[in-house]
C-alpha cells in the first residue's frame, strides 16, 4: 500500500524571492469497490482505512445496514496494487445494486431536490437508526469536537491537502477522526469505523469542510443527531437536514456557529444536563 | 430553473450571544446528463450554466472534442424541473460510452495512479490540443488572475459556500469565471464556455480550491498550460501534471506561490516578453 504522504521537489516564490525545496503532498490513489464481483464505484482516496471507507460508503448507500451484511472484504488478488477491494455480501442487498451508484441512489425522471431527499429518507428507514430526540449539545461541545478534530489532523498539518471528519460524544469528546483528500471519504471512513465496531450512532459528526447534500445524507443514514461543519451548507443540505430531522450547524469556528436546522438540540448549558450523553 | 442562492432562517451563536437571522445559501440541485438517451452521469451542481457544464464535462471525459460533436442539448421535456439534460451527439463518441462514467474513465484491473494517468493521456491526445510550449507567465500574472477570480465570485461573497474557477490570459486577465457548489463543476463550466465559443485553449486556469487528479486531468485535456490553485495539490495531481506536461502551481495566495511541476513556464518578468500572449 502507498503511504499517506509523498515528498516532491518544488519551486517556491515568496515576495520576489525564489527557492527550491521539498514539499510533502497528501497521497491520492483510485480505489475501486466491487460488490459480489461487480464494479460498484470508484473513488479517489488517500490510502489506508479502505475497509472502513467501504463499510461507511456501502452503509450510506443502503447496500448494507450492519457489518453482518458483509461476508468478507479483501483486496483483489490479480492486481499489483491495493486499489481494488472486493466485497462479498452475506444476503441480498437492501436496495437493487447497480454499477451506476449515483444514478441508482438519486436518479429517476422528475429529478429534483425533493426526490433526492426522498431516496435518502428510504435509506434512513432501512438503517437501525436510534432516535436521538433527547440529545442536546452545548455550543461549547461542538467547538471542543472541532478542536479535537484539528489536533487529530496530522496529515493536514503536513500537507494542507486533506479534509477531516470526526465522530464525537454529545460533550464534544472525539471518538474517531479520519483524513482523506476527498471530504466524502473522510466521512465514510469515520462512520465505517462505527459500523465495524457495531457501535451505536454517534451524537455528533464534525467535518472540516462545507456541508453538501451527500454529507447530510451520510450523517442521517448513520443516525447522527448533530452535523457541524466549519464552512457553509448548500440549500439542499439544509433542506435535507430539515426533512430528515438532523441538526445542521455551519460556520463553526472559534466561539461562533450558525444552527441551520433543528435548533432545539443546541442549547447553552446543555453539557451540564445528565441526559446529554 | 432554481436561482443560484436561497434564503433560510438560522440561529447564530457568537461569543455567548444568540440571535435569529436569515442567511443566504448557495443552491445545490442534482443534474443528470444523458447522452443519446442513456444516463451518463449525475452531478450535484448549482443551477445555471448547465449547457456549459455539460460541454466541459463531456470534453474532459473524451466523449466530445469540440462543439461540432454535439447535435443538440436540451432539458428533458417529461420532467417538471430543469435537472435532466439530454445530449444528442453528431457522431460516434471518441471513447466507448458507458453508464459508469468514472469506471469507464479510469477503471480496469491493475488500477493505480499510473494507469489512471494513462487513461487521461489518451484523452489529451484525442483533443485538438494546441502546444503551449512557449507560454511563460510571471508570478504576478497568476496573482492577478486569482484577484480577478475573487472579484467575480459574487455568489461566494453572498454564501461562502461555492468554489470558483477562471480561465485567464498569460498576463492574468480573466476571460471567464464561474462558480459552483462543486469544484469540478466550476472547472467544467468555465472550460465548457471555451468549447462553446470554439476558442483556443486558455494559457492559464485558476481555481479557488485544492488541485486533485481530476482537476489536472480536465486542465490537460483542455490544453491549459498553467493550472494554479489556492490550496494544496495531491500526489496524483502532481504526478499527472508532470507526465502530461502541465505546469501546476499551488498555495497561490497574496505574494507567494509554489510551482510543483514544469517550473520553466513560470518566470519573473515574463509579462514583459512579447511571446507570452
Amino acid at each position: 500500500m502507498a503511504g499517506r504522504s509523498a515528498r516532491r521537489p518544488v519551486t517556491r516564490y515568496r515576495a520576489g524571492e525564489v527557492d527550491r525545496r521539498v514539499d510533502t503532498l497528501a497521497v491520492e490513489e483510485p480505489l475501486e469497490i466491487r460488490v459480489d464481483g461487480e464494479p460498484f464505484t470508484l473513488t479517489m482516496r488517500t490510502p489506508g482505512d479502505d475497509v472502513e471507507l467501504a463499510h461507511g460508503l456501502l452503509r450510506s448507500e443502503g447496500v448494507i445496514t450492519s457489518r453482518e451484511d458483509v461476508q468478507v472484504m479483501r483486496y483483489c488478488s490479480d492486481t499489483t496494487t491495493l486499489n481494488v477491494l472486493d466485497v462479498a455480501l452475506t444476503r441480498a442487498p437492501g436496495v437493487p445494486l447497480s454499477g451506476q451508484r449515483n444514478l441508482a441512489s438519486y436518479g429517476g425522471c422528475g429529478l429534483c431536490g425533493s426526490s433526492t431527499i426522498d431516496a435518502v429518507a428510504e435509506r434512513v428507514l432501512l438503517g437501525s437508526r436510534v432516535e436521538h430526540a433527547d440529545v442536546e449539545v452545548d455550543p461549547a461541545a461542538i467547538t471542543r469536537a472541532l478542536d479535537g478534530l484539528r489536533e487529530a489532523q496530522t496529515l493536514f498539518a503536513k500537507t494542507g491537502g486533506v479534509h477531516g471528519a470526526a465522530v464525537a460524544s454529545a460533550q464534544g469528546e472525539v471518538l474517531h477522526a479520519r483524513e482523506d483528500v476527498g471530504r466524502h471519504n473522510a466521512v465514510d471512513k469515520v462512520l465505517g469505523r462505527l459500523v465495524l465496531d457495531d457501535a451505536p450512532p454517534a451524537p455528533l459528526l464534525v467535518v472540516s469542510s462545507r456541508a453538501s447534500f451527500e454529507i447530510v445524507a451520510k450523517a442521517a443514514v448513520a443516525g447522527v443527531s448533530v452535523l457541524a461543519c466549519v464552512s457553509a451548507p448548500s440549500s439542499l443540505a439544509a433542506d435535507a437536514a430539515d426533512q430528515l430531522g438532523l441538526t445542521l450547524v455551519a460556520f463553526a469556528r472559534d466561539d461562533r456557529l450558525t444552527v441551520v436546522t433543528s435548533p432545539e438540540r443546541v442549547r447553552q448549558g446543555a453539557a451540564d444536563a445528565p441526559a446529554a450523553s
